[in-house]
């Protein structure tokens, strides 16, 4: 392999001092920094790695085609996305051709639900790849909502709001703490799977963890309604002795 | 609340670059350091940490009573590591009475599996208390083996490895992604389960993610035998289509 490094940097929750080292040096460092962001937003990494990035820095921005036009079951979106996937592994190996390394950017942890895997997928075979984990927003929100989730053998699940109600509760009544996370209108769905298992009271809703404007709310207390795109419901485990 | 503040500090999966700005920043201005061990052993949030320690800083290493000679079923465990972790608490008590602040060191996230929360238990209610998330291990070892885990809406579950074979069956095959925690003396178990989910040719073995002497085994390469403490199994995800 030769020419320039890709680095795909996990930037963490949301508190940009909750960037790891190795992602603040590498950003600092890095001559060209990527990023994905929404139409009319900032992008919510570039935005966490602000403090650390290097006055005039090159950059990238790559703005994803949807936000809520077209729902993502529609044949369309996975067009669309693929194509947009395409188009900006395309621009980062130009720049790794060229001999320069780029630092993508990425919420969270890139290998858990991050949208930098697809470039991964993508430039990692060819090109020299060093990834940087990252924290997770789970692990944002039960920390600022000051949550202890698992002990000894606790199993955990990580669900998706998207779930059929009673798929969701039958998965939450198997695992002794659970994150449910794509809140967004699926609320009245989560609630009722809550309900079904009978976790209602154990439940607690999480928005915007770590970040400006945080707030944690008891599940039984919150009202329906769409919730935004950084919100989690978190089933905190620890109900069986160690 | 009057006195000291405790700083529950997440140190990640290993390579000390990989503690957060903010742990690293805290580590560093903390007039004590306090932190778990084994007999014998340095204390492996302690060796992470060790880049980021000041020198000459006060250290408090709070040493686990057993290791392997008791089994965690016994009684006389539960007894005994109770009394570990109330005399831990109060040697952490004094120090916060006396207005000094302690730094408490935690190997991952803290609020995920880790020995200090149930310090956090016994001092939150009475002293001010701030815990920094971590990256966890698992987020190490998959990053380490380059296995992105999860996208769109997969489920994922972590299990321990002391689960029994049957359960731990249909667990994995009710899953898109799993992490298998406590390997060491499960893993013929493990492999009767995963060859029961008919997920052995998924599965992945990593060994000290993210420290020296790291490495990533096919599960169905991994000769039996007991595992070390820092190893997990992955069954990547990513099987449906977006």
């Amino acid at each position: 392999m030769t020419g320039g490094t890709l680095h795909i940097l996990g930037m963490g929750p949301g508190d940009p001092e909750l960037v790891t080292v190795k992602a603040a040096r590498v950003i600092n460092t890095a001559p060209v920094v990527a990023f994905f962001a929404k139409r009319g937003r900032p992008g919510h990494a570039r935005t966490i790695a602000s403090p650390h990035m290097r006055r005039g820095v090159e950059e990238l921005r790559f703005e994803y085609p949807y936000t809520t036009e077209i729902n993502v079951d529609d044949p369309r979106y996975e067009l669309g996305i693929h194509a947009f996937y395409e188009s900006s592994a395309a621009v980062l190996a130009g720049r790794l051709d060229a001999g320069q390394d780029v630092a993508l950017l990425c919420e969270g942890d890139p290998f858990f639900y991050g949208s930098a895997m697809y470039l991964y997928d993508r430039l990692s075979p060819a090109y020299q790849t060093s990834v940087v984990p990252g924290v997770t927003a789970m692990s944002g929100c039960w920390t600022q909502a000051g949550l202890p989730m698992t002990h000894g053998d606790d199993v955990l699940t990580v669900l998706p709001g998207t779930l059929e109600a009673g798929a969701l509760a039958t998965r939450l009544s198997q695992s002794d703490a659970a994150v449910i996370m794509k809140v967004g209108r699926n609320l009245p769905k989560i609630r009722a799977a809550l309900d079904g298992a009978g976790l209602t009271g154990r439940a607690v809703y999480v928005e915007r963890g770590t970040m400006a404007g945080t707030r944690t709310i008891p599940f039984s207390d919150l009202p329906d309604g769409p919730a935004p795109y950084f919100s989690l419901v978190l089933v905190p485990g620890r109900q069986r002795p160690r």
